[in-house]
């Protein structure tokens, strides 16, 4: 029944082709051609950001590389361009790296809890202390561990999402929700957020946009890249709109708690700087929300979040997906339990040496930790704001709110551009770069050309002299 | 734009519907009807072990709970039915945990590099790691950092599936395989490996299974759930089917290396001990043969693995997808590379932390470490296989020559049975769980009925208690 190969077929480097008893395809170049197409899967997803970095970074200037124009070397590359404040000095809390060595070195906790396979949606201690890390309390079941908060947005919007579906999507927004719907063959929908209104999301553009295969809601808050924080009553309007449309929503809650109340034209006081800001305590899930004030008439929440940006672990990789189903059981009836728990089974991708660590470091980081951080945040939302508003040309009309970036308006030609890649704001960040190598992200990639996104999160050496040099850029120094 | 939600929609849980002037949606008890079904690639995947483990352990004995017919106890649950030797009371080499530590304390590496996003693909330290790891030799931009074999496997039939694809996959195997079909849309189309023959394929069902839809052909070696280590003879005639036929290869290769040569009636000689079964030495990669044997004529290799198995760290999930092109670069002319990248980009589940520690895991862990768990390994499938040739009833017709599983029948009634859970090795493990705790899993998960894995890398100790329990049950006691 199996044959070994014949004499000519053993032969190595023949450069002919072998016999062809069997199918008629045509060779090339002596070889055979094979059956291959990339899967839709594969081919249609698109990541904006990256494509725009390899880009971009081609030519930008090499560090100690000599500056044709003024005949001194380029200073250090300042990366200002991604959300990740550990490339910029700032660090997670120790009690988080202790956690991942004792896990590993303490007697605690078995060889299979540390190395061996988890269940796939997650340790039972990671996923009950994520339990009480949200708001308002949920059941474990309805908790999904994913390797962070990204995962936990395809995981959401994979099992909502059908061949023909639209997704309501924030603009400007991280870009990863395209890239998401491109993958699952949605469409990605946007709907405005007001530029000089704190990045509220426009309620008529939602009525308007909103149709009968809108699958869900997409709200990002606090906001990428735009830093807002929405008030109660906003998320309410929200949470509403959803409801009367019969969609669910689904809450990329990222930098939950990272909120704070920028000073406008100076520093706080000092007992602002004590609490960070007064901004966490005033943070809201959407879930907590939709519970206190719409009551049994709230729309279903997929509140998506993780360690990554509060613990600043964004390479951990580790987040979650909690299901607040709505008072008719929705999700439950519709299978998305069972179908996000397939989702898990397939990749069963977080990592059990961080589940092992992962409710240690929810239980044992300090609010000294979380308040320092949001005090950084505060200290550099309000140093970035007051320094864009020096330079001639940039305007920022919203208060930055949570999270971490400034997100501001470059000077725009209005000239029709046929490639995006020609826009104002590629221009802008491109010859920032060029001329003193600080790199910072062009809105277009999030959906607003004009803009530019520069992180804000970062020790305030490092926004001094970043800040010291777009100044010189914007003056044409 | 923006306005305040009325009056009445702001009251909490007034049991009646909101006035509705947009949509004609109907309601159920009170609450919005939800425009809620599960998206397709979230309803189709099916985990057949989860579902099988639920459904079988809901029944099964709790420990001391009393055996009414016999009056005792129950003894302690024996878990064998999982592929992680760690619950079984093996370990990951201590300098792999020392290497995440190591990672954590030390001063070689950044912040960033230990906490911060990687790249998409893998860092390059861990990808310039894997390419000395793997053979033949490849280039870092052909290598991607994955989280375990189980996502480089689901990248690699993403990549090559459309829908309307047939995957030839072997049959008995690992159910992911059709668990990853049914997420890409794709046929799994089992083609038939020989139970008495060393598992080889059985090349003429491969040929009549093979048709113009064929993206792919899957290999598994060593081989799970059977045990099975392909002669590179074997293995170059599955090459030249899957060249002649136009196809890449899929070669889930998560056992590399843990290969070993079982003494039939006896153990081996200590010159066998030393080097564990002389298995290791003999591993070749799918890939290494169809370039010395197949040269030019090659088909392109797509090999899976992980740092799993071989480092006892399958929790970790880490893996790699290497791809190795044919001479015609059919992968690199389909798109596969910038597909995989973009897939890579969606999640960027594998870990810092892991990635940061993973090359001093795969540089330091030593040749001992590897050496002892093949003979572990060995050891395991001696034993196995000489308790299972004395119970009556079972058989085991091909030596397991690599992985970690004893693959055997059990007592067939030859009935047809309209459910497949109602099979007779369905029925063989859930009454060896009622009657001694022993916990193994059905052939029918891995698509042949009749049989049953159990897994044999485990102390000595585990193995002589879970056979004298199997020899108990089939002697009727």
């Amino acid at each position: 029944m199996t044959q070994m190969p014949s004499q000519q077929e053993t032969s190595v480097d023949q450069n002919s082709t072998t016999n062809n008893n069997t199918t008629n395809n045509t060779t090339t170049n002596n070889t055979k051609k094979m059956n291959l197409v990339l899967g839709s899967m594969a081919a249609r997803p698109k990541n904006r950001i990256r494509v725009f970095v390899e880009r971009i970074l081609r030519n930008a200037p090499k560090e100690g590389e000599v500056n044709e124009k003024t005949g001194v070397p380029y200073p250090k590359r300042m990366d200002l361009s991604l959300g990740d404040p550990t490339a910029l000095g700032l660090s997670p809390p120790q009690e988080a790296k202790d956690a991942v060595v004792e896990a590993i070195q303490g007697e605690a906790l078995t060889t299979k809890q540390v190395h061996g396979y988890q269940h796939s949606c997650g340790s039972p201690a990671f996923r009950e202390a994520i339990t009480r890390e949200i708001r308002p309390a949920l059941g474990e079941n309805a908790v999904f561990v994913t390797s962070g908060c990204s995962q936990a947005l395809q995981f959401a919007l994979t099992a909502l999402a059908k061949d023909g579906s639209n997704v309501l999507v924030p603009n400007p927004a991280f870009p990863l929700y395209n890239t998401i719907c491109e993958f699952v063959n949605a469409e990605a929908r946007p709907y405005k957020l007001l530029s000089d209104r704190g990045w509220q999301s426009c309620l008529e553009d939602l009525e308007a946009k909103c149709d009968q295969d809108t699958c869900c809601l997409l709200v990002c808050n606090p906001g990428n890249p735009t830093s807002h924080s929405y008030s109660p009553d906003h998320i309410e309007e929200l949470l509403r709109f959803a409801y009367r449309r019969g969609i669910p929503v689904v809450a990329d809650e990222v930098y939950a708690h990272m909120t704070y109340q920028v000073q406008v034209g100076g520093a706080g006081s000092s007992a602002d700087e004590e609490n960070g800001g007064a901004g966490d305590g005033d943070f809201q899930y959407m879930a907590e929300i939709a519970h206190s004030r719409l009551g049994s008439q709230r729309p279903p929440v997929l509140s998506c979040s993780a360690l990554s940006k509060r613990f600043l672990v964004p390479g951990w990789r580790t987040g979650w997906l909690a299901l607040y189903d709505d008072a008719g059981e929705s999700l439950e009836k519709a299978g998305l339990y069972t179908g996000i728990a397939a989702l898990c089974q397939i990749g069963m991708t977080p990592t059990s040496l961080i589940q092992a660590a992962a409710p240690v470091v929810l239980e044992k980081t300090p609010e000294s930790y979380h308040r320092k951080l949001n005090l950084t945040m505060k200290k550099g939302a309000e140093y970035c704001l007051e320094r864009c508003n020096r330079c001639p040309g940039l305007q920022c009309l919203s208060v930055p709110k949570g999270a971490m970036y400034l997100f501001f308006q470059v000077p725009t030609s209005n000239k029709e551009v046929a490639d995006a890649m020609d826009s104002d704001d590629v221009k802008w960040c491109r010859e920032l770069l060029e001329q003193q190598n600080v790199f910072t992200l062009p809105g277009v990639l999030f959906g607003s050309p004009g803009f530019v996104r520069i992180v804000s999160a970062a020790p305030m050496s490092v926004l001094e002299e970043a800040w010291n040099r777009i100044e010189d850029f914007c003056k044409g120094n």
